[in-house]
């Protein structure tokens, strides 16, 4: 998606060889006519698959997801992210390792937003090791639903998420693919 | 806003006399064409001011926020609410008490986000007893800005937080406003 790329390439801060800073359009600071470009290339990249909803995670899943949802007229879900291992007879649970802040975090949604036999496109911002997307993926199964696919705003080609999410099965949409940060600068695929 | 209205009549569920969940559109499932009209109308309702930035708070005050900016085309920044009270000299941090968990929070926006002299939106989804509302009133003082107005989603009128805001100066736009809970029911003003 070329205008993220140029967006990347204009606001985003390489911090070493495998982190992108891009706080001042997609994670702290928002760009919503960005969100609702991204939002709508998401929608025809799944055009044609059945969606009954989409599943995200607090914080920065929620703006995108919310344009995607939008764009396919379907409700949004936001996993929360939760300190505490308690589990809840409410709640689907998944247990997600973040490595960038090196902790863990259980993720849940509530059972009564996602109902057996549901289709669910799962969103997020960025695969890396593809513990946040697998963690939605795991939740997604417990709630036997279907995952029709799981759509990411800027996927790290270099690190294992991608494969580990093909080898499950499914299908991976990035709207850029990031290759190397290889001298303080981002070389997409 | 009457669609808002409706929506709490139909989904809304009563707790107790001091709170209503509406998790089911606003702050786990969210509902997108409902978080796009709510955005057009804070739009409506600070038509003629000049507005250089929205500011919000995670989680469930993005999705709103997002919105409204795409109503009025200025970006949107989300303050971070940090356990810690570990202070930065890149961030304003402002210490907001959260009655409904019981739980102090800092919350942090980068220095780089909100620069001295703009004129910020403040939105939100809930507003009681005003902490939140301060916390990024207080972050929007310490940057040398103006805060143009508070946006709520939905006022709890009983409970003190309008009030403590018009005192300290502040313009609020609720889009309903809440009297009580009385015998399990939603009463609007």
């Amino acid at each position: 998606m070329q205008l993220l790329r140029d967006k990347i390439i204009s606001e985003g801060k390489v911090l070493n060889n495998a982190i992108l800073k891009v706080d001042s359009f997609l994670n702290h600071q928002i760009d919503p006519k960005l969100m609702k470009a991204m939002g709508e290339e998401f929608a025809r990249r799944f055009e044609g698959e059945k969606i009954d909803k989409i599943l995200t995670i607090e914080a920065s899943g929620i703006a995108v997801a919310v344009m995607t949802g939008l764009a396919l007229d379907v409700p949004v879900v936001f996993a929360r992210k939760k300190k505490s291992a308690a589990t809840n007879e409410d709640t689907y649970t998944a247990q997600v390792y973040s490595f960038t802040k090196a902790e863990k975090n259980n993720v849940t949604v509530s059972k009564r937003f996602i109902k057996p036999g549901e289709n669910i496109l799962i969103i997020d911002d960025f695969l890396a090791n593809g513990q946040a997307a697998l963690g939605l993926a795991e939740i997604v199964k417990q709630a036997g639903c279907k995952a029709v696919g799981i759509g990411i705003v800027i996927e790290k080609t270099f690190q294992p998420g991608a494969q580990k999410l093909a080898e499950a099965g499914y299908r991976v949409e990035s709207l850029v693919r990031i290759a190397s940060f290889d001298n303080n600068q981002v070389h997409f695929v």
